[in-house]
């Protein structure tokens, strides 16, 4: 895609466990290119650093930019971030402890640096880009193979003690759920993540329920929703109380924080909104006290996957005069 | 309690849907006297401002001091409000719909007033009279009758959208829990109020368990934790059942806002703290992802049935010049 010459660019980055994506962004913030690399975290630190300032490049040689177009990156991280320090406190899932990580990137690419929790960064992007950056508060729950979210707080993330705040997919829904990985049972992600509704719909073909589904081992979220749509009633029922467990939460998160406006995105939400959002706003009506979800918007993203690099864009757009 | 005659004096008002309990403090916030009141809502609202009139002229006089002696009064409402415009925006358990609360209190007692919902006061009290006002962010619980909370955000009330942040005890804890009063199974109130407690305590009997309390119709807290003492293994059963909910919710809490403190307190917490404060803390770790719980407090209040009386002072004390 041709850039526009005499625009400001911007590289928004979503840095996961598995993979790295790169946007390129012109100054109205909108998605010009974009390119994934793998993480391959087990190389170590220095790799990873390597490897998103490889793909940030790639990203904007495909825009036909050149790294001196670029204004400002904005990276989301996957764990416990201090934004002002530039530093990433700890990152489970890339074996990462207190690393300097805005000093490394901005070595490594010659750009202004903004770093951001991912979850938070996705939160900005919702925030910013699809409600004008009006609402106070706000909590935004992204639904894919894990589940993350981001609160914000008087127009501002909210980042809490640790800066590990929003981590709704770690709570516990239901007292006799199954195992998550980390410990408890009945985490709302265990209950609602893509791994999960897929582990839900072969554990009913092994006990002999029917699927129209026929390659279980490949699931992809699209799929779901072709399934139900050409009448899969084990599929519906399954996606049907991933809602239900999803609505619950939306109450529960209306009754602690009281939000102006809680966004679901995600890749489950992207394939699977048209069908759950019906049901998750009337469930979360039912799981709010009267009076206590009046006004109270729920509404459903459509940045998708792209929430991410989305939001690491505004936050680096943020950084330009 | 004989008064000093140079101190100025403040009085919190707790106001409950069955009791008015008033508080008279000395300007260091030490309780001089109190004095309860039934509330009896049904009589409507002007006669609940009378009675709240009477509670607070009689806890006065307990005192030997006029109301002249009075600087400022708060009061706790319980139920939706709005503290600048002083009107109470809703209060179910007292059928009030935008009343001017404010006003009407503060024309019948002519002292000036502050008002608070009902668990705000009593995070503001235990914030600020056993946390000398140093966390930035706490999360209060309180657990007696009904369960209720108050959340603190940059050291000040977080109300939410509607003002009805803080609702705990009315999360789904448990998606095949019991039936809770207004609607959802397994909320947090219908696992671990005082009601559920002594519910369980009789389904158990009924079954043909066996326990040490005698009358099972008139229990109350102080009962639980004499039990407990004298070797009541069922009674301990279901206290530390409730621990390890709590526990649960406490993560849970610290998962959603990680906040700097998380406090427990009211009249369950006040007479079994001692059984359930262990349970409460090792089960909160255990549900807390590695490093989000570093450094949290979860701490016991031991204002008790005070806190809200204690925090409805310190707001009438905050408008003392």
């Amino acid at each position: 895609m041709a850039a526009k010459n005499k625009s400001k660019h911007f590289v928004g980055v979503d840095l996961g466990g598995t993979k790295i994506l790169a946007g390129v962004y012109n100054q109205e913030l909108e998605l010009l290119g974009k390119l994934k690399l793998s993480t391959k975290p087990e190389r170590g630190y220095d790799e990873v650093i390597d490897r998103i300032g490889r793909c940030v490049r790639e990203a904007v040689d495909e825009c036909d930019l050149q790294i001196s177009d670029i204004e400002a990156l904005g990276i989301g991280v996957p764990g416990a971030v201090d934004p002002e320090a530039g530093r990433v406190i700890f990152a489970p899932n890339l074996d990462w402890r207190d690393k300097p990580f805005h000093k490394d990137l901005q070595k490594n690419l010659g750009l202004s640096v903004s770093i951001e929790n991912d979850c938070n960064a996705c939160t900005i992007g919702v925030h910013e880009l699809e409600l004008d950056g009006k609402p106070q508060t706000m909590m935004g729950i992204f639904i894919g193979t894990g589940i993350g979210g981001g609160i914000v707080v008087d127009g501002k993330i909210y980042s809490g003690f640790n800066r590990t705040a929003g981590e709704i997919g770690h709570t516990v829904l239901d007292l006799d759920g199954p195992q998550s990985k980390w410990g408890p049972q009945g985490t709302f992600e265990s209950l609602v993540a893509r791994p999960s509704i897929f582990r839900q719909i072969q554990e009913a073909v092994d006990a002999g329920e029917k699927t129209t589904i026929t390659d279980l081992e490949n699931m992809r979220s699209g799929e779901l929703r072709k399934a139900i749509k050409r009448g899969d009633k084990l599929v519906e029922r399954i996606v049907m109380e991933a809602a239900r467990c999803t609505g619950i939460v939306v109450g529960n998160l209306n009754q602690i924080l009281n939000p102006e406006v809680i966004a679901l995105g995600g890749g489950i939400i992207e394939a699977l909104g048209k069908t759950m959002m019906p049901v998750i706003e009337k469930v979360a009506a039912e799981h709010s006290l009267p009076g206590t979800s009046d006004g109270v918007r729920i509404v459903e993203s459509k940045l998708g996957d792209h929430a991410g690099i989305a939001g690491a864009a505004v936050l680096a757009r943020r950084m330009s005069p």
